[in-house]
């Protein structure tokens, strides 16, 4: 008899760790993830997917860099460990060995289906075995850890729908009319702003239109300058609604700060003085600088303190493991294996 | 730096635990297996592939037995695990994730060319991810043991060439101009004679065409009777090299013998009586009643100390754990995991 899994609500969420943080990972999965450790202290699973990303880099350095660099920035944003697991995906191997087990239920059909790998091959990435693979590992990273809550953005949906489809097939192939062998995960589909970039398209590392989550001071301002208006002239009524920089500040500021900034918009005018895109990127800079002035302090003590970081992946990984190492006994057994 | 791996020969192969083995299996790779152990004493390394059988296999009693059966079977035909490890696949399951990291680095064109996929869709079975992705289980359970020989048959020998590539490709990924992280493997491609079964096609599983191991006495001599023959009448000349019974004969009889035999088909006759098919049948199950006479005896043995069984399938998994350790250190490092 297999013993069922744990039915508890428990967060999962992957972190890529793709080199810098930016205001549209904050904003659109960042801040969620934060978020859902205080609605479920002690459940909430983030790993830094680093087997992941060696489908799409293959340099050991920046590799090992970014993990780091994705661990201070949650946790300079906020995660606690007290209430958050935070590890890396490759100290819980056994995740290849139910992605296996997974592989063996699963039609190729269904694998074919998958977006992400046909994203990534239109973005020109040459399809190797590991990218079409990929919806397996994310599917056991899930499924392992018996989480039951997904935070994902629209794009990530079909992860969800594939780990649910893949959790069914082998309940059905070896636990049909018992306790599930794997619990069935739901997604957490998050309401998160759209986050545009210098360009105003979608702030993505692929557009190179970032602004990042820790400058401050005249480095910032000058970012921030760059992001691009259109050329009405100091003075007259500007379109809030059509703006960057407007769309930017409604992310940091209140309804009330923001019911008084549109009025100058549109007005072209602050007590009785113009208004221009230049003194909303004012407003945005001094709005950034303040609001992640905490988590710059604590991303400089971490920087200066990489033990301490060290030392809370591993603590994390080792309060996860147990429960990864669960679940695979409980499928070897099902399946067959010793 | 990466440390690199012993180029000394290590023989690498895989069982597949499908149930009864017969004949065909003993005389194309059961016998080379075991020679194999006297010229690379404590060099030989067999798993009983179990996490293969998964794709084909679903289910868990069968899958237990099957791997046991391999198992006895081995041992009983004289591997001895003084000279040779015998272990189950899944005791090692750090070859996912190697399996893993070969797949970061592999085309997708290089798995779709995979004939033993072909072959298994064109037999029928549905195209699951786990049989899509065998060439990249295949190539690490042989990668992650630093074999160097893999004893094939024709059939076979294309795992052995992607077990190649991958080597390649990782090593030219991670460890260009240095030390290989990977050794490249050699096919031993055996001269195994063909095998023909009752109706006299090659003796396969999938024809029903099969004369057990470990069959003696009447039960023999009734199967060998099946075994398909033309209809010359008794007394007639026979012609040995088109009778199945002749080329199974060729397995067990030495030369001398052999050329009596010939003769005796080529006259119809022996010592002035009639010889026909049922004499050479009966020769037949002589021989294998008597060569397979130690085997079934040691199998009787195991067949009631289990626990002998297990003992020397952990003792091996036990000795090949740590190379596989070392080999998933190795790359670890090299492409960039903690």
């Amino acid at each position: 008899m297999s013993q069922a899994p744990s039915p508890a609500p428990r967060v999962l969420s992957g972190i890529q760790p793709s080199g810098v943080l930016h205001l549209g990972n904050y904003f659109g999965a960042i801040a969620q993830h934060i978020a859902l450790q205080d609605r479920y202290p002690g459940e909430a699973y983030y790993f830094i997917a680093d087997y992941h990303a060696l489908t799409t880099l293959r340099n050991p350095e920046a590799l090992r860099q970014n993990v780091f660099d994705a661990a201070v920035t949650y946790l300079a944003l906020g995660l606690d460990p007290a209430k958050a697991l935070l590890f890396r995906q490759s100290d819980i191997p056994e995740v290849h060995e139910l992605a296996w087990l997974l592989a063996c239920v699963t039609g190729l059909g269904l694998m074919e289906r998958s977006t992400s790998y046909k994203d990534k091959i239109a973005q020109g990435i040459k399809p190797s075995a590991g990218l079409f693979n990929y919806p397996l590992l994310m599917a056991a990273d899930i499924l392992i850890y018996d989480g039951t809550l997904v935070p994902v953005g629209k794009d990530q949906l079909q992860h969800v729908e594939f780990a649910q489809d893949m959790a069914t097939y082998l309940n059905e192939a070896y636990a049909a009319g018992g306790p599930p062998l794997l619990v069935r995960p739901e997604a957490i589909l998050g309401s998160a702003p759209i986050v545009p970039g210098f360009d105003g398209r979608k702030m993505s590392k692929s557009y190179g239109n970032l602004l990042p989550l820790f400058e401050s001071g005249k480095k910032l301002r000058k970012l921030v300058g760059q992001i691009v208006t259109d050329s009405t002239p100091l003075g007259q009524p500007l379109n809030p609604d059509t703006c960057n920089v407007y769309a930017l500040l409604k992310l940091l500021a209140d309804e009330a700060e923001l019911a008084q900034i549109a009025e100058w918009y549109r007005a072209g005018a602050r007590d009785g003085q113009p208004f221009g895109y230049g003194h909303a990127k004012m407003l945005l800079a001094d709005k950034l600088d303040a609001h992640f002035a905490p988590a710059r302090a604590r991303r400089e003590h971490l920087l200066q303190h990489p033990d301490e970081v060290e030392a809370i992946l591993r603590a994390s990984a080792e309060r996860a493991r147990p429960i990864a190492r669960a679940t695979i006994d409980r499928c070897r057994r099902a399946v067959g294996l010793a």
